[in-house]
């Protein structure tokens, strides 16, 4: 699976477990799955526990540094302006997200972490990527509890 | 002690760990202390380990409770991007800093979170409180390590 059709599975499951469904992977420069997460925020009671924060974390761990360089952190919607953040943070080399999140994106709406001059590492950004599926799972889980 | 002051006790431990100096506590309405923290990035190789994220998620622990209603959030420095949003997520009533943080913070500079129009929960913000205390904890931290 490619990693966004990895980040769709984690949402998925995500939506199964009750949670708002996004999913995020984190890859190393050869393409290798270093973590992938899906939105905890329900199961932990947290809501810092977005898919981002904890494949970030995972992989951090996983690789026994606190910086990220080379890899690619791939998740299913726009990330918050916590989670574009801390993607800075932790060094990642690019961004990729799927659907577009006008009310809480942090990215190309809202506070627009990246495009900020004290923002001291920009990541690479494509946005836009499966972007029908990734909102499809959304739609489909807030209609459902309407 | 005063919420600032435990703050403060906060930062100083974190620096003689060699942690950046920056502490936080929450306390509800009635000014009971729910929980006080200090940065831990370099302990847990995470970047995202500072000390108003740890502060946050711990009360809400202690509450059993993802929403901090009522609650003041006291930190030594202006937040940052990632612990402002945090910060509205938990919704808590006020957040009170102490030093102004031009080049990191996100609260009164940079990506200005609560300003955002899409910034759903806004709290009171107080800055500057003890903050030549706050700065000067900062500034013997950096001035020792160069």
């Amino acid at each position: 699976m490619t990693p966004i059709e990895i980040a769709l599975a984690e949402a998925a499951a995500a939506a199964a477990r009750g949670e708002v469904p996004v999913g995020a992977v984190v890859t190393d420069a050869a393409g290798t799955v270093l973590a992938q997460a899906g939105n905890e925020v329900e199961a932990r009671r947290d809501p810092t526990a977005h898919a981002e924060i904890l494949a970030l974390r995972a992989a951090a761990a996983r690789l026994g540094s606190p910086r990220l360089p080379g890899c690619t952190l791939t998740v299913t919607l726009e990330p918050c302006p916590m989670c574009a953040q801390a993607a800075s943070f932790f060094r990642v080399k690019r961004l990729v997200f799927g659907a577009y999140d006008p009310k809480g994106g942090g990215v190309e709406h809202g506070a627009r972490i990246f495009a900020a001059p004290s923002c001291h590492h920009v990541p690479e950004v494509i946005g836009g990527v499966r972007e029908s599926d990734c909102a499809e799972l959304l739609r489909q889980f807030f209609a459902a509890r309407r």
